[in-house]
């Protein structure tokens, strides 16, 4: 937890309090806070602060702002993710929004196991989209969005995502062009389950204007290849 | 497993015999295969080929060479590390040997917990090893290398693994000068410890050659700052 997150209700006045349990725990069990200590904060979904510690007590701690700070920028990226294994989900909900992605987009395709659908995990989004902003010290929730079946997905969905502006990428081994890197405009990326996605929704995915590029001939998995490919793509910044 | 890795003695007459319990098993329980498949396989520290299956009974696939293949090319960095905690540590070897770090090192820090030192995991160091190459597709396994002493180490052994065509950088978030991105050369990158290097072990850092290079104001984990580091330096490739 690197920032302490309060809803925008909760800072109305000069004095702020955090009452919520969790980071209360945190900071007398991990960071052994002191009154005087210094403290970042967010408000959801708008700004960060430096603070200070003006008292604590059992269930409350109050704090005073000293001096707003950056909120980390958003990479402009949508990205499209075969539903992973429940196990890889949380580290890719984790990952995707540390790393600032605008907009998370899980779907079905056909190597995507139906019973990933029924994990807990999945109604748990709000509270992993909470640690993942504490962690990166961000404040503004990525947009995320469910599809369960992939071609009213990439025939109905996709194709309003995509601009000439804002172009979307397959990874694919089998194709000349490579991925991107450096870019400098806004872009969807696909990332298929383990095994890929099938030849069929391969095409599917060019018909409806994805433009299908390699990252080379090592295998990699999806949760590796999400920081990889981002880390690629933006390079620029 | 994407390849089946042998030794290069089993590899020696014009057909192959693959005898090892693990790549048998997964092999008839994850893939099913059938006389007449194909196979990809790989000789350890050599090449890689597509064969054809043979003869397959109970602790024994026979296969036959039909074509050589590309083995991936290595990402020319040495990657050094701050020992995290087990759990992380095996993500982390996983990550750096299927995106091909060509050499690894693992060090001490003050920041790194000594008990870090005594995870089994390091002694099952070579079997990791060989499921990184399995799942990439690759045959040479990274060098890697432990240094329990952060003092000795970067005294010592960091300004030999830097020239002026290998220069090595370490992320601190407080500097102006960006990681630098779509490199052309080989290259050492530092990772710290959760909550970092601490300032006297960056000062030494630098005094013995690094670079301090930001990468942005998030907060990004260990495990996940690698590929993103990594998708971001040989973004050219």
């Amino acid at each position: 937890m690197n920032i302490v997150l309060l809803d925008s209700r909760q800072t109305l006045s000069e004095i702020w309090t955090i009452s919520a349990k969790r980071p209360i725990e945190h900071l007398k069990t991990h960071v052994d806070i002191q009154v005087g200590d210094t403290l970042r904060v967010g408000i959801r979904d708008g700004k960060r602060y430096l603070t200070e510690i003006i008292s604590i007590t059992e269930n409350s701690i109050q704090i005073k702002p000293i001096q707003e700070e950056l909120v980390p920028k958003k990479l402009p990226v949508t990205l499209v993710v075969a539903l992973p294994r429940p196990k890889v989900l949380r580290r890719l909900v984790m990952d995707a929004i540390t790393l600032g992605v605008d907009k998370l987009i899980l779907i079905h395709s056909y190597r995507v196991d139906k019973s990933y659908w029924q994990t807990p995990f999945l109604q748990q989004l709000d509270h992993y989209v909470t640690l993942g902003l504490e962690q990166a010290g961000d404040t503004i929730a990525p947009k995320i969005e469910l599809y369960k079946r992939f071609k009213p997905f990439t025939e109905d969905i996709l194709p309003a995502l995509i601009t000439a502006q804002s172009p979307a990428y397959v990874a694919h081994p089998y194709v000349e062009q490579k991925m991107p890197s450096a870019i400098d405009h806004p872009c969807t990326i696909m990332i298929g389950p383990e095994g890929g996605f099938i030849p069929y929704e391969v095409d599917l995915l060019i018909k409806n204007g994805c433009q299908a590029v390699s990252l080379g001939n090592r295998i990699i998995r999806t949760e590796t290849v999400i920081p990889y490919v981002l880390g690629r793509l933006f390079s620029a910044g």
